[in-house]
């Protein structure tokens, strides 16, 4: 197997592990989104979004994975980490990115209304910051998508 | 007195909570940004930069001001709140202030190494967003600047 397709095999394996998370966002009438933060092939933070629960308006799935990181880590610098989460960042998140000097994000399906990672900003990849993610889109984009039509399909035939 | 300067008195007494926030930040070795939130004139909320010592990188004054709002309103949405913060906000910050509907930000200087509310970007009142903050900037900058100066100046002298 060339690196190539074995470093879109373990993209895709930590995204399953998003995707998890996601489903138990939805199972909590939550908006679904999953993020898991890795270094060294290990898992080292985990979190979906639960905005509503904790009421707290950064309770983003990847803020989370990235908080329960940077305690895994001890310091607030997540050099050598990568995140996965199943939806593009919105611009608080893609700014979080940048101030925890992440090396490496990976998303799923791309959020043309509020997403600042390439639909509305580039703030991940902005020379003007001081420190630059490496960044990879559209890993099982299709199942991020059908999670958030599901959710939001059920949310109307509530109403 | 005119509302106008009747507004512009209540914003520098609530700046200089903010100022009096920073001093503490850096009292404790952090860089010097401290913010208050406000609904109806009362503080609901406080705050100072204390990445280092949390080792989070989400510990920005105005975030954690936001977050204690939130607990005080019992809700994630942070609509009648305007917070002042001593420093224009990044692009986490100010991204923050979008995802939280706040209706008011007042920062006293500005960042243009950083700044995401005028410097860098306009994430606060980008017309794309579903929310967008009235944004009120320059209120004791001098003051602001001064603490930022005295504390990286002091950083150089120690190294």
């Amino acid at each position: 197997m060339s690196d190539e397709a074995a470093q879109r095999e373990a993209d895709e394996a930590f995204m399953r592990q998003a995707l998890a998370l996601a489903d138990e966002a939805a199972a909590l009438g939550e908006v679904p989104v999953g993020a898991v933060a890795v270094r060294d092939g290990q898992v080292v933070g985990r979190g979906y979004n639960r905005r509503e629960i904790d009421r707290d308006p950064f309770s983003h799935a990847e803020l989370l994975a990235m908080r329960e990181a940077a305690k895994a880590v001890g310091a607030w610098r997540l050099s050598g980490v990568t995140v996965y989460v199943t939806l593009e960042p919105c611009a608080m998140c893609a700014g979080a990115l940048v101030q925890s000097r992440l090396s490496r994000l990976v998303f799923g399906a791309v959020d043309p209304k509020a997403g600042a990672v390439g639909s509305l900003y580039d703030l991940a990849t902005d020379p003007r910051h001081n420190h630059r993610v490496e960044v990879t889109g559209g890993v099982l984009a299709e199942a991020s998508r059908e999670r958030l039509k599901a959710f939001f399909q059920g949310l109307r035939a509530r109403k």
